[in-house]
């Protein structure tokens, strides 16, 4: 039998898109029924056969169905939550793919009546296109997707999550919503913090009457990259996760600070080890 | 008549070894003599037909050679020029590829004996690799190359230097060396002080008793690539071009701290705002 008979999928772009096209084909689920304010995009969803319907309501759409999958920008999962909420079937297990946790699981878990559940689910994936066109099956395999269950959260409803990315391809890790939400800061929130700054500060630096960016090549272009992503989604995951980005900012400027006491004084011993350090951590991951 | 009779390279790698490849493609040589320290390398050079003959003695290898190409570490290119200089033949022009050059040309041009000439040089190009094996003629192809003359640069030595870099399909671009020292610490340098600390301090993070390093994936590689260069060159470079380094890193710094300000405050104006600038800046120079 499938593990979902109905699956709802709120905001049908690159990552709901590519869920419902993982879980087709492994035939994990009978019906998908796609969910947004676009639609286009919705229709264009139905032709690409990524999902079977949809609706444009998500009262309407959320009917009946045993899984919901929240694709939305994070900062609008809880109102979303809390529109579909009365109308969730009994037993529907409601999950997310939002990139911060602290302020959505608990504020989520109070909003669904008694009977359904709440699963805080974050995968770690994405490309930096975005909807349904540019979705494609195989984006979770081999990624981590991090659940965050809590006291609260239902074992049943818990494995069916887990099944549900394992079958996607992906390899879960569950860890509590404080240390979620720390560990995306440092690997993911502060290296975008740190690109946009060195963007803006190169751009801002004025000393030759010129913009110096013009003289950059491939290894700033590579390495500044993630400076061209989404400014307002950017803004939505620096309010949200704002105590953790903080903290691991203020422990980068320590870093920052440390080096730039190296440089100062002049201490090659103490560069080359600083350095040696790094290349040593970063390829143990490469 | 090609614009160069002999040619003796010092330091046959990735930078040496794919100049020398270009000229001989270009017709641009007659003979390239490889000077280095060490013979396999030197002998894998002649079997690739990237030299004709080399020694492992600077004073005997730039004997006759009309242009001398110093593609040795940065921190060595003052005591290669102060060794090879009395060897030099008359019109002999020495130029090099060292990536600081407000600590090596006035020193470099004090060194050399009437008649002939330096011209500082930086070929903006490159690659993780290393060793002649590395070295492939289109490296240089579509590429920036800045050179510093001086008010005491010979006009037809940079003239020379100027043709041989086009020859390798470069961009040349001028400026002094100050200018020079500090558009490469803003481009290049501050981002790799900014990657190693960024790694350090992620690596370095313990709240949860784990490297929390092994979630990162693959946009946290991608953008910290650049925090595996080999050590004891970026001490090098912190060293010759510190004064420049240390005032790109204050000046990141204060953009830094300038988000930082904007997160903690929770103004989403403001932080939208810095990102929208920012990926403005990088998508021009994409």
């Amino acid at each position: 039998m499938p593990l979902i008979q109905r699956l709802a999928i709120i905001g049908v772009g690159l990552i709901g898109g590519s869920l419902a096209r993982i879980l087709r084909e492994k035939g994990a689920v009978v019906e998908i029924v796609g969910i947004g304010r676009g639609e286009a995009n919705l229709r264009k969803a139905v032709e690409l056969g990524v999902i079977d319907r949809y609706s444009l309501d998500p009262v309407a759409g959320v009917e009946g169905a045993d899984l919901v999958f929240l694709a939305t920008p994070v900062c609008s999962i809880i109102d979303m939550v809390a529109r579909i909420a009365p109308a969730l079937a009994p037993g529907c297990v409601v999950t997310d793919g939002g990139s911060v946790k602290g302020e959505i699981v608990a504020p989520c878990e109070k909003l669904l009546p008694p009977g359904t559940f709440f699963v805080g689910g974050h995968p770690i994936a994405g490309t930096e296109k975005s909807g349904v066109e540019a979705s494609f099956a195989a984006l979770y395999q081999g990624k981590r997707c991090i659940l965050t269950p809590t006291a609260q959260t239902d074992g049943e409803a818990l494995r069916k999550v887990v099944r549900m990315w394992e079958l996607a391809g992906s390899e879960v890790v569950c860890m509590d919503v404080e240390k979620h939400d720390r560990v995306v800061a440092a690997i993911s929130h502060l290296p975008h913090m740190v690109a946009y700054s060195l963007v803006n500060a190169v751009g801002g630096y004025d000393r030759f009457s010129e913009n110096i960016l013009k003289y950059s090549a491939g290894g700033f272009r590579d390495f500044t990259r993630i400076a061209s992503s989404d400014p307002a989604m950017w803004r939505d995951i620096a309010l949200m996760n704002r105590e953790a980005v903080l903290e691991m900012m203020d422990f980068f400027s320590e870093y920052f600070a440390g080096l730039r006491n190296l440089v100062e004084k002049g201490d090659g011993h103490g560069l080359e080890a600083f350095f040696a350090r790094s290349k040593q951590n970063r390829d143990a991951i490469s």
